[in-house]
């Protein structure tokens, strides 16, 4: 197969960057690959897995050669790193980011690059992290969200596209804003509640109530083992529908605790109901 | 093996008690184990699957036989139970259930039945109900809660755990009280934040969200896939406890929304990482 782009850079090494470096490798999707990372040890375990040709601890003039940079850091560097690496790429090089939040990052990419610039985000976070974390086939059958602009040429979106697809993910094109409102509540929200549940049982200060545990406790606090840092820089970035959504939430868990301290059980009945109907007929279970 | 219990007598051919005939006829760890049911469906797959040697729509003169009773009903039906099955038993037999909410079984249990009641709740449910979802090893490595009264005899206490042990679990000796109080927080709580988050989705009314979700919101919903008749009878009869569990975790979630308004990210890293570190090191990942 000829590649969608001969040389790819990824900037960031960890589970999505770093899966993304060992599909193009090992499927021969790219004739380069390099790699960025702070990370000794993610440069270390990239090179060692051959998921990356070189591996760099900071961005340079080595940058002239892509023709596709990959942003795969935390959210929160994507604005800074794409001013950064401006200067060294070619005029024809596509930039695209991996980032939890959009808006920010595609108002933000827009600015800078103009055209060459496509948001992206796939549907394929862990709570693990990491390059050691990183896996063939983690996009398989995962959406990857696109978020071009209105000035986004047609033949960038379709080569991008045609990258993502040979990663094995489905392209969602939608609105950066759309998608940041989205994935308040359907991603960080959840992740916000694992690690405030966390927090609540902690403030037990309860040994045995932790020997006693099933797997609910540990099913409900699985996404809180994710990096803090990840989970501080997605909610700060995208604050204002986060902000919103635990509201939501809030009002939400307040049904519970009237309907509880009224009794009777006919209210209580109708939330538990409608909880499980939407979940059982709406989201449904594992994948 | 000499049976614990020659007769035993199961009522509720559920997940729980389904396991338990289950374990009992195919480890051969009674004579004769008979199971009621309201359920003809229960019934049928009970006898089908030769958990049960008989299978009865209600409890009748057929319990004079039991020398264990093992009440596996939701728990709001257990105390009007335990009268019920009062005039059927003979003197020696013994008692138990496998309720999630203890002190109310536990103190009914013992106006009734004095000293032939001994109440537990095996650490073996899952989102999952029904005869049809009942199978061998459920318990296996599972914890078992015995909740023993002061006037409990040592005989009894020692033949019923002799029998969860042979059952595959291990057993907890723990005061009826400080079990509600530990799994308001450990079970209760996770599951009510389970059906309020799918009620805070389902509210939003957005089709594309729950195309693009990932499995952060599968996972966190997983636990309202639970028969909500189940939950409503849990956290009434342990309403006080689910309240105040309610309302730490409202506080530790307030925490959240505090440090996101406030912005800057110190006191919303510390809040993150607080619940990452007591996540991995005393919840402990997937058993």
């Amino acid at each position: 197969m000829r590649p969608f782009f001969p040389n790819v850079a990824i900037i960031g090494l960890g589970l999505i960057g770093g899966s993304i470096a060992l599909e193009l490798k090992r499927k021969h999707l790219a004739k380069k690959v390099v790699g960025v990372s702070r990370s000794r040890g993610n440069r270390r375990e990239a090179l060692r897995r051959k998921a990356v040709d070189e591996a760099f601890s900071r961005v340079g003039s080595f940058l002239s050669e892509a023709d596709l940079v990959v942003l795969a850091t935390p959210v929160n560097t994507v604005l800074s790193l794409l001013k950064e690496i401006r200067p060294f790429l070619k005029k024809e090089a596509l930039v695209t980011d991996v980032g939890s939040v959009k808006a920010p990052i595609a108002g933000g990419g827009f600015k800078i690059f103009k055209s060459s610039f496509i948001g992206g985000h796939p549907i394929a976070g862990t709570e693990k992290s990491g390059m050691g974390a990183a896996q063939l086939g983690l996009f398989r059958g995962r959406k990857w969200i696109l978020t071009p602009s209105a000035g986004t040429p047609r033949s960038s979106l379709t080569r991008l596209k045609g990258f993502v697809k040979a990663l094995g993910a489905e392209v969602v094109e939608i609105d950066a804003q759309v998608h940041d409102r989205i994935f308040s509540a359907v991603s960080h929200l959840p992740n916000v509640l694992a690690y405030a549940l966390a927090n609540t049982v902690a403030s037990l200060n309860d040994s045995k109530a932790l020997r006693l545990a099933g797997g609910s406790l540990r099913d409900m606090t699985r996404l809180a083992e994710s990096p803090p840092e990840m989970w501080r820089d997605i909610s700060l970035a995208n604050r204002d529908n986060v902000l919103r959504m635990i509201g939501r939430f809030e009002g939400e868990l307040k049904k519970f605790r009237k309907a509880l301290r009224k009794g009777g059980g006919k209210d209580l009945m109708r939330l538990f109901k409608n909880g499980r109907e939407f979940k059982v007929k709406k989201i449904g279970g594992r994948q």
